[in-house]
């Protein structure tokens, strides 16, 4: 037998460990062209809070009383494939268990020669695509312009941040605690780090852009994101790929409306899920792997131990906890 | 002497004759390389709104107590320049006056072989420009898909439908009043069009596309974009022109977020002025031109006479009293 966690209530506002079930399951037995898997890392991420609601989005929402998915990275118990082998360490789109079977197309093998195994459910995996096509594809920094960039010590947003400045741009952060403050200003090298929580936003954003911005890179919406609009630079660009403020919203997300920013700046609002990419994966992949190995790119993952942990894990997500990619490590890596 | 309007005091919320103030000055002499013209037709424009505040913008604002600008034809009426003779009709960024003398670089000459001296205030001058690159840089229309234009019956709405039905779109407008409705559809072929002022535009929107919508061309901002967004199909584009529903709000314009839409549709919202594309013109004009000619392009004028109505014209745009460009008549054209 084995542990599972399915989604048993629908989330109203903020999701409570209520909404979540552990349960005991068998493991299952793999057919020819399935291979068993161990779960090693769990990848907890902001947007899975979304396919926890009801109705139309750019992915299928979750089934009630069914297994929660996301990116994990497992390790090979039993393998009816010619693609894969004992002990080889996958990554693939896996629900929330301690193994599962899965048909050998709905996993890849990772190199952990390049990097560590977990690096594939951050930097190298999902959410460094999302910052590089993000930023390059939709915000286009050119050398000397001001990068925004708010979650800016989340998983995305640390990595938009440092590619922002490998691209010769003056990179300001937005942050929840002096901390995350510090990690950006002194291992990132941001040129300037705002505290939200503790600064008037407003302010510290018109002081720490002097120049204007002429890219905002979009995780959080809400207040952040107006206090953005009135910096506008010429041809600005924003790439909206979050807006967690109002994930757990119960009451319509409501503020200025933007049509007179946009329309006195000829600037650019782009939605996107980084999906919309799947064709460039792989330049995406190349230009990522070549920085971590020039030693141009850092990343940070909040590591929390064990798979009964896991609903804590995702729910510190909206407390800002983590700094960095959050992980769940389920089971070490055996050799 | 002549008569000529000038902005004494910068309007708050929605302007009002006492804002303007009609004086006398005496009529110039033109220098070497200038030319003396007699003003013909003046363009009123929902765009001078924003001029008149104080602050940045794409466009400086006008200057307290000096004479308003904004396209005009005229007639030469003495020339000291090489390029232009007697009688010549000219366009340019004229003064609200009844005479102007203005540098030979600051006007060109119009042919009125091809479509009447107005039409280059309207379907083949700014307008049609703002309409034809909004809609064919921004918006790409393609075959089959779904457009709705607001303010469809105004200078800009009525051209950017047609284009949109030329390129093959299933076209919606929304307007404000049963004359326009049946105008769009019956004299500009519109496939739905929408009486904002009358119907839940909510109700109406979602009937009258049962396919979501593809492109929204925005020239009012407010609820009427408001009710767009949830309609909107994977990767819609948004080109934002106008938002003259905010132009005289006196309190913040607020409305729902739109990050959340765009992030789940990957949509794109760009503002834009016509000046953005001033690389461009002669491609903008030559296509334009060419449907006039094919008659596949019509465009309605509202004509105010007498220069002393210009102020009246103007305050019309906002109560949306216009069909097609409004423009006031100042005197004929002599031959």
């Amino acid at each position: 037998m084995q542990k599972q966690i399915k989604l048993v209530k629908r989330p109203i506002g903020l999701p409570t460990k209520e909404d979540f079930e552990f349960v005991q399951a068998p493991i299952a037995v793999p057919a020819e062209g399935e291979v068993l898997v161990r779960t090693v890392y769990i990848s907890v991420d902001p947007y899975l809070r979304g396919r926890m609601n009801e109705g139309k989005s750019y992915i299928p929402p979750f089934e009630l009383d069914s297994v929660i998915a996301s990116g994990v990275i497992a390790q090979v118990v039993e393998s009816k494939s010619t693609h894969f082998k004992k002990n080889d360490i996958v990554l693939g789109s896996l629900g929330w268990q301690e193994y599962s079977v899965v048909k050998e197309t709905g996993i890849q093998k990772v190199d952990t020669n390049l990097a560590p195994a977990s690096a594939y459910l951050s930097v190298l995996g999902m959410t460094g695509l999302t910052a590089y096509f993000g930023l390059v594809d939709i915000g286009q920094p050119k050398e000397g312009e001001t990068v925004v960039v708010s979650g800016a010590a989340g998983a995305v947003g640390s990595i938009v941040g440092q590619i922002a400045k490998i691209k010769g741009a003056y990179v300001v952060g937005i942050a929840g605690s002096d901390e995350k403050v510090k990690y950006l200003q002194e291992e990132l090298g941001f040129d300037a780090v705002i505290n939200y929580k503790t600064e008037d936003i407003n302010d510290s954003l018109a002081k720490a852009c002097p120049n204007g911005i002429d890219v905002y890179y979009e995780n959080v919406g809400g207040e952040i994101a107006d206090a953005v609009y009135p910096l506008l630079n010429k041809f600005a660009r924003i790439p909206v790929c979050g807006a967690i403020s109002a994930y757990n919203n119960e009451v319509a997300d409501v503020g200025p409306r933007v049509q007179g920013y946009l329309i006195k700046t000829s600037s650019l609002m782009k939605g996107f899920t980084v999906g919309d990419y799947s064709a460039r994966f792989g330049e995406g992949t190349m230009a990522l792997a070549g920085w971590l190995q020039e030693g141009k790119l850092q990343y940070e993952e909040t590591v929390t131990e064990g798979f009964d942990n896991t609903i804590d894990a995702f729910l510190d997500l909206f407390a800002g906890a983590n700094l960095g990619k959050a992980i769940v490590k389920v089971a070490e890596i055996e050799s």
